[in-house]
């Protein structure tokens, strides 16, 4: 199902001095010339994720003489984001017609094993990093004036002429990042896969750290506030890069729709601007993020200019009750909570306007503003009581969404993580949950970390160890280099988009491992 | 049928102060910023050749906002050579994918309805005009960097998004050529169609002027001794660009096979180099070119610096006579004369090489050498009286070919242009042929001048009139705005590559008619 939001008579109310204080706070991006490591094979297998096989070193490149139909396929050892630079020329007799090849870009490898025709989903084949190039006098630098987030790249010599063929003589790639994985102290461990999943949750931080916090570096290539919220808690602990955070604070509170309300998404290019895309978590996680900011960096001038943005946030959401005290459900795609499709998120809301009623409620107290914490404080005890009154079923003591009673896992982890419940009664919760394993699972990584968060908050630390074990270390044992956008350990090929092909394989919401690990375990 | 020549072991050699000569004369082109006239469609239909109907004013161009697999076709008016710049935009929501979309260029409509997925011809795909294109920021200008040949211009939105469309504000084409079409007096006559044939050759002639006389713009881009031979000669008589002629001479004679051949084509790009193609009857040519060239210029500078070049071709094609005078057969593509399938080509050969060697004795004559002279006529004398003896058919009076006895219209033509009969002979010959109808007819454009020089050779001035207008004149039936490669009246689709996608609409050598006009009717 198509999830987006057009609203073309949305006003925009700009303040110019954030934008100012949101520029001032861009980063100058750090460049890496990276070149591949080896010439490889990938071979389509049974499996969802295929084989990667060295086929030869990198030195002979420049060997093979690429006729009509040849390929080949580099492996550059890593996830690259970046710029990449290729040198070509021809063999044989003189070059008598335009050299056209095919590049394909892959974050991992299963894309190369993929036809960008067979793709029919709902989001735009824009995004699948394929080029058709003519080159018509060789030799030439081909300087692509595009960035693309991949690991392998495949040049495939659609046609030459029977006079000559292509050579590829090199090919390098300028990486871009604000911030470089030398300067962060990995996680100290006897346990491989601890290594690893802090290693890979870092790169995927750091590719997706440029001009903003994007939320992918292939796909959307933007900043969301969801993802903004999870990846300053593992850039905290890590990258410790406050004036990012910063920017992409006073960006969202920068430019609000005309009722105050903060944009799920936002652009920077070709000038700034915010998406007419509104979903609730997302806008209320922008107090919990100014918050979290403010516990890391000490800034209270940000907290004190950004407060009432976050405030405001709380009252637009605060509107969405009914007299119940109970958060109506929206319709159509009126919040995020989760990719699973069908997923009753009423519940789930409700957890999160508590969570972040407690977060606005720390910004006043650090504001002084007793009147305003005092409120805060009211409300998250309110909606708890009601949630805990309505919401959660008496006969499984399980909290259940909407009119159709759906029970899932969004309305455990998000009662929990709002201290809706105690850690004993979260304990239990997830032990009935996951006994009962709900069809409406979770689907994305972004969910799953805030399954380990309540696993975590209930003390259930050696079972948010295993978890995260078994759901990163799944993309792990599938050759992840970053992390991924989309998981589900019981559907590889899943996508909310009608085709993985668009999937993006190094996504914000899912490197947490490294937050979870350093805040949580060493 | 694939004719190509390839010789890997071919050594060149360069001749540097003919290089020196030839880039002194290298031309500045002009440049003419050109927009589109309307917004068209172009419908398929039972004809071979597509309608094409007025859709919308060009005002209207950004009133179309393109959604996925919307299209727009511009008509530029004309035949363009040139490149192309684009101002796109987007409405609806902000720009959240890359914009995505396929250009066509099309030099007549039909290139329009083609697709390049069902070619399978045996020259390079790279040639079809056909880019796939990926914008990341919207507004933005895009200059594209290669240079297309083309009247029609299709802009399809394979992908935008839900959220916003595509529109194309702006597009225009910076013209080139070396010569502008304004400065050449157009041929006066109450008959439009003689008007037209001029008009459109002289475009045609225009177009092909560039850096050297192109053989297309499209296709292949580079210069051919045969079609510098056609192309010379109508420039004589329009244009009047001499250096244009002197340069593409000297660089033929710049770089040769080491036994003094001089090759069928060359490259200007990257740099300078002969091809490894070699056609007994295009070597041959280059005395012809170049005494053309002295009579129309009186630059005996040049005829006595090439002059050793163009008899060494002739002492070359000496070598491929047997002891009765008789040519031999060559094997594989060892001469062009036409693209005809199957076409025998000997006694054709034969008929190129008497024509030669009077064109050589010539410029012997010129350069006051009367012992080569001499030895030029009398080797057209032999040539000729073997020709006669033993090619001429005594039973129907027609030149047959080859051990086959093949009957063509190639060995009637060449063989009258040489002066091996009389323009009596001469006439009856081609009323014999036509009323014959042979199998291997005529399939090129440069076969056809040919056979009307016979008819102008032979006093048939006003069949040569009536069959211009039936075969030129054919082409503009068909929307022709500049001359094509290739034509066949009774099979408009064919193309000696395996698919006509691939052909090119404006070829040099079908510029003849502005000459064969004013050379021998006004």
């Amino acid at each position: 199902m198509a999830e987006v939001s057009i609203d073309l008579n949305m006003v925009r109310v700009t303040n110019d001095a954030f934008v100012e204080k949101a520029e001032a706070c861009a980063p100058k991006l750090l460049e890496t010339v990276v070149r591949p490591v080896s010439i490889v094979d990938i071979a389509k297998t049974e499996n969802v994720y295929p084989d990667v096989n060295k086929k030869d070193d990198i030195e002979n490149l420049s060997s093979y003489h690429l006729a009509k139909g040849d390929k080949i396929c580099l492996d550059f050892g890593d996830h690259q984001v970046g710029y990449v630079t290729m040198k070509l020329n021809s063999v044989g007799s003189p070059q008598d017609a335009p050299a056209f090849f095919r590049l394909k870009f892959a974050e991992i490898a299963k894309e190369i094993t993929e036809d960008s025709k067979d793709y029919d989903g709902w989001i735009s084949r824009g995004w699948i990093q394929e080029e058709f190039i003519h080159v018509d006098v060789l030799p030439a630098e081909l300087k692509l004036p595009r960035r693309y987030a991949f690991r392998y790249m495949e040049i495939e010599a659609i046609d030459t002429s029977l006079k000559w063929q292509l050579v590829v003589e090199d090919v390098s790639c300028t990486s871009v990042s604000a911030v470089r994985i030398e300067d962060v102290e990995p996680v100290k461990s006897d346990d491989e896969m601890i290594r690893r999943l802090d290693r890979v949750s870092l790169r995927t931080l750091q590719n997706c750290m440029q001009s903003v916090f994007e939320d992918g570096p292939k796909r959307d290539r933007r900043l969301w506030l969801g993802d903004l919220r999870l990846q300053a808690l593992a850039n905290y602990e890590t990258f410790h890069n406050m004036d990012l955070v910063k920017r992409c604070l006073y960006l969202f509170a920068a430019q609000t729709k005309d009722n105050g309300q903060v944009s799920a998404c936002l652009f920077t290019e070709p000038k700034f601007i915010v998406d007419d895309t509104f979903l609730l978590d997302y806008s209320m996680f922008f107090g919990a993020t100014l918050y979290d900011y403010y516990e890391a960096s000490g800034d209270k001038k940000t907290l004190k200019d950004l407060s009432a943005c976050a405030y405001r946030q709380m009252e637009i959401a605060e509107e969405w009750f009914d007299e119940k005290n109970l958060l109506k459900n929206g319709e159509g795609f009126w919040g995020f909570i989760d990719w699973t499709d069908g997923l009753n998120k009423q519940s789930a809301m409700q957890g999160v306007y508590i969570y972040c009623a407690r977060k606005a409620q720390k910004i006043a107290e650090a504001l002084g503003d007793t009147e305003k914490a005092a409120y805060f404080a009211k409300e998250a005890k309110e909606k708890t009581e009601s949630a805990r009154k309505y919401l959660l079923d008496p006969e499984n003591g399980l909290f259940v969404s909407g009119e159709e009673k759906q029970l899932n896992y969004a309305s455990q982890v998000w009662m929990i993580l709002a201290g809706a419940v105690s850690a004993e009664e979260g304990a239990e919760i997830l032990d009935k949950v996951i006994a009962l394993n709900p069809e409406k699972g979770m689907v994305s990584p972004y969910m799953n970390h805030h399954f380990v968060e309540a696993l975590l908050k209930c003390g259930k630390k050696e079972q948010a160890m295993d978890y995260m074990k078994y759901y990163w270390g799944g993309m792990l044992s599938h050759g992840a280099d970053t992390f991924w956008e989309l998981y589900n350990p019981e559907n590889p090929a899943e996508s909310p988009y009608g085709g993985s092909i668009v999937n993006s394989y190094c996504h914000a919401w899912s490197c947490t491992p490294t937050y979870l690990l350093r805040k949580y375990f060493i």
